[in-house]
């Protein structure tokens, strides 16, 4: 695995957790850990629990013990290791946003493909087992012609205008603010429920334009200064309209500038037949109502989503208990696993999802300096 | 009053109830109720409480008995009625939204100005308690400078395409259909409690394109066919895109197609230091978070807007004991009766504030159909 | 009517607003309010629409244009008015608890049945529409047996050890303190609701020993005082355990010791085919889990009890408009006055439902002094 | 560890993780797990990562290898190994209810003092981080004097009276229902935020007085039956009303009859300067209300409890990320390793606490039986 910050110990607490709870053909070994300080990936490797640690990625590709690269790193470097890594006929997972423009993406999809390399984005809030029963009952027809998809997607951990100009908020680094790391995740789940979408118009600020430099901004790259400020070239928040393929109707909404909100990731759909409600802070709660309940007994129904037959839940605790944020890296690592058993073709969401999402972000950034709308082309 | 039907209900109830709360100067007599039907308007006089009743409103000019013109029609004819209301002297109270177009609704603005009557318009919903303590909290700073308004006016009862077509759905009487139904009030809030709005993009959706017309189609002008259908020409769903002058992002959404929400009105908004939160659903509720909490005990707090410090409350029953719709029209009524008895000046929301409103509508419409954000000039 | 506090208000009210909402054969009219403060009982008959006052409530006897009496005044004097009246014959509503004990309570309904009036206790929580829709649910069989049923009914407004020893803590008036007062309203719920109750162990705790005496401790006696304290000799919270006949076990708790509840009334029904929750902090909603929903989507379901099918709920608004606690007064006044048109017999909640209500009271008293259990016997 | 089926996956996942996210100078080692079934226990043994197995219990103390045992069996054996493994020198951790009644409950506290082993009770529910900040907020005075503690615990999953007799509903293996099973929780949650309990009055219900015996009504014994029924010998549902030392009056209610309660543990404090509540169901949120919040923004808030500041939740992920129900054994787990490596003395709850709340347990049967109230004596 490259990267051993945030995402990196939640991939890795993952691969550890994954054998408890599901039966999988392949279990992962957590062979290496890569990052490119020395000290601090020794530190991360032992305390993640990896068994050795690497400070060159490009080390990976030459072991024959190394099956699968996982690729935690700001989203600057991803297309780089990505396409490396299938060419070296290793399995690749990223993270999310695939990469910094379609063109980078298309090209990562195309080379793991040809590779014939198993390939997933990180979108874990599909796998939520409510996200999951929604799907499923969206599949079914529960809730009829689909009609509207509206999505928050609202953090509030940079409001502080002292708050430093970290990693996340660099575009050579990180290709856009909210867009690539909150409305990506609205975006995967808007296409995995309701389907492709055909046109966006889009809107994109920066409520605090300049932020301090130091110590804090670090990331991949350390920043070089001290009480220096700079520019903030990306987006403190973002959002768009669209139309789907379908017919739906959507608005997409992310920010990190909503106060109260730590990860407030939320979506509802409306259907002819019926709607749905989910967000991440009620996780293991699916709100459904449906049409056809008796007439003075309609309602939104509170599901908790832990019973046997909801998606992964049955691999927890009985009906009722609940389970966390981490299990939706558990749920996508097993469905990893299975794709790399060979079992069930290339699981979703793939490569070809993170470059189909990065079309969607690059129209609706488009479309925010146009001042117009923009048609989706595949 | 002009108009009988669900606002001539909520308003003669609220001008009856009204003396029953609030100690007034000047206390509503229900003098007329006109309605074109005699039958019709006979027995909603009785129902209603109302002394006399008229099928032509141009009587109501030329009383002196009579003070206050009431304006409860479909929007096509709120600017003739009110026009010549003021014009003879007549205080005028109308429906949302106050016009046709952005003409008509300046016309009136001036008529009423011109005339020196007190004119308002009916946003109710400013009037629940908990969003007049918003607003409060909001002028003092509580929330800080304001990053982010949303709001989603979410309704159903139109999905059945077997639904007639009734006036709400006939542009040449109502002019759009969610926008200026549904989005009119949601604008109205955001005005109210964030300012003005500068530059929008705006989506309009007609997701049913024909209904059946016939009996129950009827309103002012009753549709003379049988088994037949026609285009529905307004918009069963609507979602823009703001600024707003003090830089704060607006998102807006109204739709009928929303399954479940019977009157979904919700709001949120963003501050430097804090956030609220209101719906309709939970009318005497306002939920406040604070920066300014102390660390570990930071949360969204559920203010149940019942207490004596809470605006208008006091007026009904002890804290803990809600209020329901109707009390949003005695509070604005209130507020009417106090502005035609000399205190106050003219009370808000004005006709100006209607006219401003349906400069956004209109604004939001143009968008819609040039695909691209339009900026706002009043 | 007799007393012109804070249920004064609330009857008078509902008196003046029903033939609004209801069509009814008997309208209400306001005929006299009686109070023994002259001055004030002025004031309030014309704040509150009565044509007249008296200050002795048995001027009202003799009167012909008197068809009902409405007794809202402190419980120590119910009995006498109620017999009295019932005698003159006149219909009687009386507010809970009905009587200081079983034996007067029992001189009531006797009185009121052998006058042949029609007689009701003013049990107003009943008659929230999300409530008369339990009752019919549990009827019609859809929660099956019923196991369980749980009250809390919660205030503050006390708790400052400050706060005057108001009538409501004086026993000579009262007879209890939150027993009479709170739990009184879940035992009607629980009777209407489940059925008979025939055992109970009670608790009664007062919290704060002595209160202030003085101005604001007036009622139908004033204390007559100046800076001293008094006893208070009613409970601060009450507590209870019950057996119902028909196996169901009850779990009651009333206090105005909780902080943060001002007027917390709250509901729980578990049966073998569902369950049901309803509080008054949201009055308009019913909680309903169905057994019998398709596995994987069973959950509570969130009822908003405003539409045409739930009882009461046509009368007001259309769908999803929410009603507040008044028109719990109405929908009950409409039910007294059905009665007096000589509709549907005597409606419920009658005397002899205060009456029961009162024998379960009591025996939980008895209970807590003995420290045991105690058998039901009406 | 002895046990191997619910309680022992929660417990061997609870060990694995733990290194994971807590530093700690003693780590676990999953050295044999214990099962009379010798396939049954090697098949568990590997599915849970067990290093090796064993089929009788007395073998994990010879060994020099074991420091622990952890007893997540059948309450009726806890007493016997218990007491067996402290005299070994052993360090305990035993599930809930700690023993059959006071006496066996003293016996294990009194043998692991004198052993000078580490003991705890594993009272899960005690480990949320939102419990554990309640227990901070009280202990500061936040919520001023405690008045009330209400408690429910409802489950239903033993509705059908078609499920079979298993051993939680078998006396001579259990001791009790859902008193010793699901109140024990509740209990140990009053005792560590409100403090020692003086007196109660219990009640305890059977609605499904027998059952089918066979196959699945197996554990350490298995019944010898085919179609047959025998009598429920244990409570379907307990409730009790208690007094605590320190004036605060109890209310506490366990089921496993109420239908639509998965795992519904829930409790609320009212104290006189502020209130909370917390249901297992939210885990992550604490409703916090404060008296002394200004006036007019008073209310419930709902504290998400996983900032670095509240407890254990730093050692998982960002704010705002929610974790579940294993998190709450991994914290036990943690404060168990501290107390053996020596740190902070012997950890909270103790078999002293486990004995306590068999007195409290003891007594509501006592009272239940009497009909009368019981104090408590330790």
């Amino acid at each position: 695995m490259v990267g051993y910050k945030f995402m990196g110990k939640a991939h890795s607490h993952a691969y550890r957790d994954l054998p408890f709870f599901f039966d999988t053909d392949v279990e992962p070994v957590l062979q290496t850990l890569v990052g490119r300080n020395q000290n601090a990936v020794r530190l991360a490797a032992e305390k993640l629990g990896w068994l050795s640690y690497e400070t060159d990625w490009r080390r990976l590709l030459e072991r024959d013990d190394i099956d699968v690269v996982d690729i935690g790193t700001p989203n600057g470097s991803h297309a780089e290791i990505a396409i490396a890594a299938a060419k070296a006929g290793k399995h690749v997972l990223c993270e999310k946003p695939l990469a910094m423009n379609t063109l980078q993406a298309k090209e990562m999809w195309k080379a793991a493909e040809q590779a014939g390399v198993v390939h997933m984005i990180c979108h874990n809030y599909r796998f939520a087992p409510a996200v999951q029963w929604a799907k499923k009952l969206i599949q079914e027809g529960v809730l009829g012609d689909i009609y509207h998809f509206r999505a928050q997607y609202l953090q509030d951990w940079i409001m502080d205008p002292q708050f430093p100009l970290v990693w996340r908020m660099r575009k050579e680094v990180t290709g856009s603010g909210t867009l690539g790391d909150l409305m990506a995740h609205s975006i995967d789940l808007a296409r995995f429920l309701v389907g492709e979408i055909r046109e966006v118009s889009g809107l994109l600020e920066t409520f605090i334009k300049t932020r301090p430099v130091g110590e804090m901004s670090g990331g991949l790259e350390a920043a070089a200064s001290g009480g220096a400020v700079a520019e903030v070239d990306v987006d403190d928040a973002a959002a768009a309209l669209a139309r789907f393929e379908n017919g739906a109707v959507g608005v997409f909404e992310a920010t990190r500038f909503a106060k109260g909100n730590r990860n407030g990731n939320r979506i509802e759909i409306n259907g002819s037949k019926g709607s749905i409600r989910w967000e991440m802070d009620r996780m293991n709660n699916l709100e459904l109502y449906l049409e056809n309940d008796p007439l003075g007994i309609q309602g939104f129904r509170s599901i908790t989503c832990t019973e046997g037959v909801h998606p992964y839940a049955g691999a927890y605790w009985p009906a009722g208990h609940p389970i966390g944020y981490e299990h939706t890296f558990i749920n996508l690592m097993h469905e990893f696993m299975r794709g790399i058993s060979g079992k069930g073709g290339n699981p979703s969401p793939s490569f070809e999802d993170g470059y189909r999402n990065q079309v969607v972000l690059e129209a609706i950034e488009q479309s925010a300096t146009a001042g117009a709308k923009v048609a989706i082309t595949y």
